[in-house]
């Protein structure tokens, strides 16, 4: 069974203070699938785009192995564009344009053979679409939830209903704070478990992540890099590579969890090495299991010599 | 020979959400002398008081082998005393009021039989009185320094005239950008190593710490508390138990300075667990021992089972 992954697909035109790209490719799936590619391809993706998106990244999907049959082509629509511009600062970034289009009136159709699928990534959209996906489901085992202050502040009934039916959700620590109302991440994170996902990973940017189940507080660190090209995409690489090892591995005790938290931390170091996905397209084996390493390197002490 | 400590001395009025004290125990080197008293007693403490201070802290300190003998005690003079309010989210805190007292023109100076201290803890205080300390001491060998964002905007030629007379410089993410204006913090750690110090701690509050030295990165969690009683001194808690572990263990091996961070991370964080000094009070060394096996715990993983 593969591993399904619903979210935007999208063009995005991003400036930093060091370059800029004019509609490159970009959306919660893309970045997820191909996160996700590395460890537990075919990688089944459900998305919408306008009949203007660019054949040549088809191609490179496809020659990441991830099979867009629930891609849906809208004709006389136009993809989903995103322009934003970070400061030199790369934490703040301002949105300088949102084209929904095609997004607009997505509706996640899951292809017939799709729909075994147990491990479903769920990438930031409407809590309503995310519940639509489960819904189409024959067996979702492992549900894996992203969203966003905007769905927060906007719907948070639904948003709450969905939580039930998840078993990872990934936010940052400002939305887990904006959920909760709560200043106290290991109170917030506490709560958060209550409402549903017996797995809770909080992501603080270039502080890391922290991950929380019933046994375990993880706190991974985020991989020291002194040039970041382009931090979008770094949260679904994350989300990707996170689920992407634990649907290669099959196992979820909570080690090997640990271990996914650090993959996802990878593979989101990975992407913002570059702009757009490209820090995604050519990545191999060993790389990853040297930065791997690397994340232990900089994590692991010992209690005497 | 015995670890030397200078800096302030005061008594706090704090407001928290949850409680608040009036002119308790406080002061830099109060919390860096009673975390390292833990490790490396008897440590020397530096600073002065008027002769109000209070005889129960004299002796409670003293009961933690303290040598007091260079604090100053200024008659007709009050102790400095400092008033702050921590918010809902305990991150953020208004100083209420500031009185300087006989911290005003405090001249730091080291008895006779101090001055051979080779392992020398710098608390926050005015770079000119950090280098008129350098000054008198005979061998300093191992220099740990705290400063702060009023020095670096307002003081800095003089604190970077001090930056290259010490060995490990102590501050945390907001003023490392500050003193470096820049925003990456792998850059700024960098760039602050050039201007003196070998060795750079970056704390970051509740994101845990970041180790810098010519080979090394290491980041350490911070311990999940739900309940901050008290945030006031942690950073100097910090400081005292990392300095106080490597006098005691006289080990400047890579591995052993890791261990260092963590001793300080743990003391740190029995500083908030309770108003005032009174998190550092009363801790046996079991208890050090358990949290920094908690530590090992929340950031410990393994490349396969």
């Amino acid at each position: 069974m593969s591993l399904l992954v619903v979210g935007s697909v999208a063009l995005d035109s991003v400036e930093t203070p060091f370059d800029k790209v004019h509609e490159a490719l970009g959306g919660s799936a893309t970045y997820i699938s191909l996160a996700a590619s590395y460890f537990s391809a075919p990688v089944e993706l459900v998305g919408v785009v306008g009949n203007d998106f660019p054949k040549i990244y088809i191609e490179m999907l496809e020659q990441h192995n991830i099979d867009l049959e629930g891609l849906q082509i809208i004709e006389g629509e136009k993809t989903f564009r995103w322009g934003g511009r970070y400061h030199y600062d790369l934490n703040v970034r301002d949105t300088l344009f949102t084209e929904l289009n095609a997004f607009q009136n997505f509706n996640p159709v899951i292809p017939e053979r799709f729909r075994k699928s147990r491990y479903i990534c769920l990438g930031n959209i409407d809590p309503i679409l995310q519940m639509r996906v489960l819904d189409q489901m024959i067996d979702p085992q492992f549900v894996v939830c992203d969203t966003m202050n905007f769905w927060i502040t906007g719907m948070k009934q639904d948003l709450l209903k969905l939580l039930k039916r998840v078993h990872v959700l990934i936010i940052n620590d400002s939305e887990a704070r904006l959920l909760t109302e709560e200043p106290n991440l290991i109170k917030a994170a506490k709560q958060i478990r209550e409402l549903g996902p017996e797995i809770l990973i909080i992501k603080k940017g270039e502080h890391g992540a922290m991950l929380f189940t019933q046994d375990t507080i993880f706190s991974a660190p985020a991989y020291p890099m002194e040039i970041i090209f382009d931090p979008t995409g770094a949260g679904d690489s994350f989300a990707g590579g996170f689920i992407g090892y634990l649907h290669q591995t099959k196992d979820l005790s909570a080690d090997n969890i640990k271990r996914a938290v650090i993959y996802g931390s990878s593979m989101a170091s990975f992407c913002v090495e570059k702009f757009s996905t490209k820090g995604l397209e050519d990545i191999s084996y060993l790389q990853i299991q040297d930065r791997f390493r690397e994340f232990r390197k900089i994590s692991s002490f010992n209690e005497t010599d």
